[in-house]
């Protein structure tokens, strides 16, 4: 059976690996699974049969056989339970490493996202400034938090997993804002998953995808 | 072995059952599994004795003989993993039951909870109530969504799960918001799942704590 997911044809963040296919397409670069990908426009992406797939109409999506799934979350770890390398075999290891998977994406990301749709959304309105430092000091929090739980340690709890594979990537959308700075341990953190091979062909596959786009 | 949680002395929504403990002691209730509550209050659950065990400084925790963990996603996963009642047996539908636990909490979620913390944070700003239209127009697209799959099913995927859970209790945010009288089958989906003897068991446990603090 072929695993299939679906991503942006020309992302929008114009191949910087932060749209969602690329938490999936890592996941499954560390667990040494191939996979094939169907390209989605912001057009079809809100028709029918994409809609059938994904009720939001969002990217990404993964299909095996008989079974379709989304939500980037629920994918990564569907692979992570299928397939050694994502989670420890400890259970009460397993369940902490399941724990930062939400985190990162419930507690961690959504002050990041808001920010994110903040710059496009309010860009012009003029509150826009006020309310980005308002953002700004809720992702501070959330990383001053993350920061002292890591302390000098290379991952969230134990040895790399799921959890710290979202976690990389959540953290990564602060990439251009400076936010991170103040935390060289977060950054290094970040460092410490881009650096992972499994990261890098990942990466490069989703570029690929947009570098070819854009020549077309 | 004893399983505790953490939740509020004096929950800010008065005993409306929106706090997360909710969420974990519906879970319990639904497979049996009888639990302690450690109160806290917003000064000790910023303290390093509970940052130990939830690093964001929030609630729910989870305790299980050595086992601790945080992030009411996972807590509800651990428990719908260990015991019947929350999720398939069958591994295909397992895998979409979760996909809609991840969905609830990160595509469903998200907006309502800006909103909510707009309402407190952003009341006084001259531009309070042009962003609140905007993010209402964010949870009404998630809401077509939502209700279009939904259609005339009384749950999301099959049988009664850890999905929905989670997806009623955060649907519930909006009792009092007017957004969820479009959706007449999303308002149904909630009623059901508030009809369930789990989750009466579970609201009129964390009431009688916020109704003995309050009387005390």
């Amino acid at each position: 059976m072929t695993i299939t997911i679906t991503a942006f044809e020309k992302s929008p963040d114009r191949g910087r690996g932060l749209a969602r296919d690329m938490r999936v397409r890592w996941a499954l670069e560390e667990v040494g699974q191939p996979y094939e990908v169907r390209l989605v426009t912001f057009k079809t992406m809100k028709e029918p049969a994409h809609i059938a797939l994904q009720p939001f109409g969002q990217i990404p999506t993964y299909q095996d056989g008989d079974l379709a799934l989304f939500e980037t979350g629920a994918i990564v770890f569907h692979v992570a339970e299928r397939h050694a390398g994502l989670l420890p075999s400890d259970a009460d290891a397993r369940a902490r490493a399941i724990t930062w998977m939400f985190a990162s994406l419930n507690t961690v990301e959504p002050p990041i996202l808001e920010r994110e749709a903040t710059t496009y959304v309010e860009r012009d309105k003029d509150w826009y400034h006020e309310r980005l430092l308002m953002l700004e000091d809720r992702i501070r929090v959330r990383l001053a938090q993350l920061s002292r739980r890591l302390a000098e340690a290379d991952w969230l709890d134990g040895a790399f997993s799921a959890g710290d594979l979202l976690m990389v990537t959540v953290l990564r959308r602060l990439e251009n804002s400076g936010l991170l700075d103040a935390y060289p341990n977060l950054s290094a953190y970040v460092a410490r998953g881009k650096a992972r091979p499994a990261y890098k062909r990942a990466f490069d596959a989703q570029l690929a995808v947009f570098t070819s786009a854009s020549s077309a």
